[in-house]
């Protein structure tokens, strides 16, 4: 058996590759691994952390104008940028220690380096020159925006690694892009103080998530003030003589920014890694080509998180990691479980889902119930805010199994958690039935609908 | 059989007793409910719900601080608590009509008059000098705050039906209590920037939630610059001679006061209610006195809410009057189900709890595992805010059933009504285990603890 200098090497240091350099670590393992850019990945870096930061500092605008319901008296206020920029850096700067921390405390060792495949087993640390040999080689290099080569002026667009790192807020933002990421930024530039224009050119926001959600959302942006507008696409993006933009749609129509936007998905990072160097397969996209274990074509090298384009997700990158672990490290194969995964969108109402959407429900089932609750959120009635709260539970009838639930409203992520242990568990609407009420809460409705809004049988939907 | 002018009179129109009216009067029976106050009772008229906008009101002081972490800057802001009394009376009388409304809709009389028994079938109406008969009387008649008799000065004192109409925001309150009408009002009065003393004669605020909880909260709330005095209590309250008040403890030390307030509990409303000339037996608290079906010793009344002193509770009051139109007016016989009753308290941090305490639950099994989280949320790194939150989870070993769940923190209610769904439904901690996190949220903690924090076997901590 050959001798190698690790037992497992780890190209990139986000949350999946993390992950498993830690787990295997602890079990003994000698573990390096490699990071080009900073600890932490997308997530922590430039992705869920930041953005939620931001997300909190666009909220205040709508707590200082919703005060005044409750008898308080605000003076003026005013958001300076670079201040939230330093504090969410000063943040990001501690957690990346915290991994690092937490890396060295499992015992792996830390390369601040590219790691390139030099062959199956050989990496190459590309600062150094050094090549170094594993056993083992886990690729989790995660995903970037996609640039839109296609575009003529995309070289003037931001994506959202540059959008952390603005030194001024734009007045003017037009966004390309109807995915959580467009609309989470959308939502918080605009509680920001932005003109926000967003274009999507699909029929409408979000797609893949429940329609009910789609339509209401864009409703409450739109209500707002944001500028949504769907079945548009940037034709072009010219700088102007004053360094500013010029977005040209492809309705002809031309709008004026200060910073343009795409946000039109991920592609894996997988360029100059030296891929065919090892002979790992990639699929037409680039991403890591795997098995259900998270092996790729070559056996003793696995790929998770972003890179292999399954569930673009941190908690699904640490749970690949976790599996990946246990199938390699301690003689149990494990394979990631994507069943019933609760998610959550950070726009502004806040979006919470778990399980399948009336639509796909209505394909899967012959007969499904549909439970139905818009309501104006209780803070709202003295603030005098006009955003409904919406909840929609799905149950199949034969079975009575709650197979979605969907919530747009305030805290609607936190809720879609917890519903998600309920609806993975199988739970049928009668258990949530039987739930006492918390009063007052909003999540009270979940359990006191207890009559269908309406049937849908073979697809056609009837009263309840 | 005798002909009766009703077939169900309801006295009281809380949240209990209209729902009951209601209920009976969908299925065609002749209903009439008689109010001497205010529809809605207790829970909307000066309980939960305009406590509850207090609350969100008191909550703005915090936001207006923590804004300055994310780059805001706020202008002078000040509290006007006849602006919030307002809109919070306009709210009331909004609901109070939507009550009527709904009683009407289904068909009930509705009579402003307070209902008095003069026989086992017979109703006196005060106002009118009218007696009217029923086949089945509810008393729905709720509870009023206990006002603490053998105090010297009780009279001095306000307790939770006064504060909501409170003229002038007290400067400096003085509160007698640790349950959590007292915990809620400290907290509010706090926020809205009152110098509070919480004076409560007990080892440590609200009995009978977990302890940890109760710890937490109590340092969080002296950490805000409550004064939180546990093993005293009020000696008497004397005036002074410029109308505020002297609040003697019984250490001798003195506190001045603009208001006192007692939250020592409440009492069935049943004085003068005539039980006796209808026979109906009440306890040594003056509650009455009903079977697992809500019926008391007279088989053709019964009673539900607070007036029965089982859990002083809305949803369980409108839950016992549902399964009473089940028993009498169904055929179908149905007990209340009081197991697993999760809960809510609007302090600041807030609390949200279901099933057993770790106390409870030590006694309960032989081993139980508990899981332990305490940590910063998310939005309290930029704020510089020192609360923590706090999960914890309490599993029985042997079946791996998630027996308790007790929350601290922001949402914490919300998070208890949906976590009282996978608690009521016996599910494992497995089963929590085995849902994919929502990141970045503060209850994905509630999935990713897979390690106790330590087990309990035999009542004895040991590590894990």
């Amino acid at each position: 058996m050959a001798s190698y200098d690790y037992d497992l090497f780890v190209i990139g240091g986000g949350s999946g590759g993390v992950r498993a350099a830690r787990r295997a670590s602890m079990l003994g393992k000698r573990v390096a691994i490699a990071e080009e850019y900073r600890y932490g990945g997308t997530c922590v870096i430039r992705g869920c952390v930041p953005k939620k930061l931001m997300v909190y500092a666009s909220q205040f605008s709508e707590a200082f104008e919703d005060a005044a319901g409750f008898g308080w008296s605000v003076g003026p206020r005013e958001f300076h940028w670079d201040k939230l920029i330093a504090a969410k850096d000063h943040e990001i700067d501690r957690l990346e220690k915290v991994y690092r921390a937490n890396i060295e405390k499992a015992g792996a060792e830390i390369l601040n380096d590219r790691a390139t495949f030099e062959g199956p087993h050989e990496i190459r640390l590309e600062n150094t020159g050094k090549i170094v040999t594993a056993e083992t080689i886990l690729i989790a290099t995660g995903g970037r925006p996609n640039q839109h080569a296609a575009l003529p002026g995309a070289e003037h667009c931001l994506t959202s690694n540059e959008v952390f790192h603005l030194t001024r807020q734009p007045r003017k933002l037009v966004i390309l892009g109807g995915g959580y990421i467009a609309v989470e930024f959308a939502n918080i530039f605009l509680g920001l103080g932005s003109d926000v224009t967003l274009v999507y050119r699909g029929q409408e926001i979000l797609q893949g998530f429940d329609d009910d959600l789609r339509h209401e959302l864009h409703q409450a942006m739109a209500k707002k003030g944001m500028s949504v507008r769907c079945k548009e696409t940037f034709k072009e993006v010219r700088q102007k003589a004053d360094g500013r933009f010029e977005v040209h749609l492809d309705s002809g129509e031309v709008l004026d920014a200060d910073e343009a936007l795409l946000a039109i998905g991920r592609q894996a990072n997988t360029v100059n890694l030296g891929c065919e160097k090892a002979g790992v397969e990639l699929d037409s996209r680039g991403a890591v080509v795997v098995d259900d274990y998270s092996r790729s074509n070559v056996p003793h090298i696995f790929a998770i998180g972003d890179v292999t384009h399954r569930v673009q997700l941190t908690p699904v990158a640490i749970h690949e990691a976790m599996c990946l672990v246990e199938t390699v490290f301690k003689n149990n194969p494990t394979k990631p479980d994507y069943d019933t995964i609760p998610t959550a969108v950070f726009s502004q109402p806040e979006i919470g889902t778990v399980g399948l959407t009336e639509a796909k429900a209505a394909q899967t089932y012959d007969e499904i119930a549909v439970y139905l609750a818009k309501f104006k959120p209780m803070k709202n009635t003295l603030s005098g805010r006009d955003d409904r709260m919406m909840m929609k539970i799905i149950a199949e009838t034969g079975t009575d199994k709650v197979v979605g639930v969907h919530i747009l409203g305030p805290d609607a992520g936190e809720l879609s958690q917890v519903l998600g242990i309920a609806v993975k568990a199988g739970l049928t609407k009668a258990q949530f039935d039987a739930t006492m009420a918390v009063h007052p809460t909003a999540a009270e409705e979940l359990v006191t609908m207890y009559e269908p809004s309406y049937i849908i049988r073979a697809g056609e939907r009837i009263a309840a």
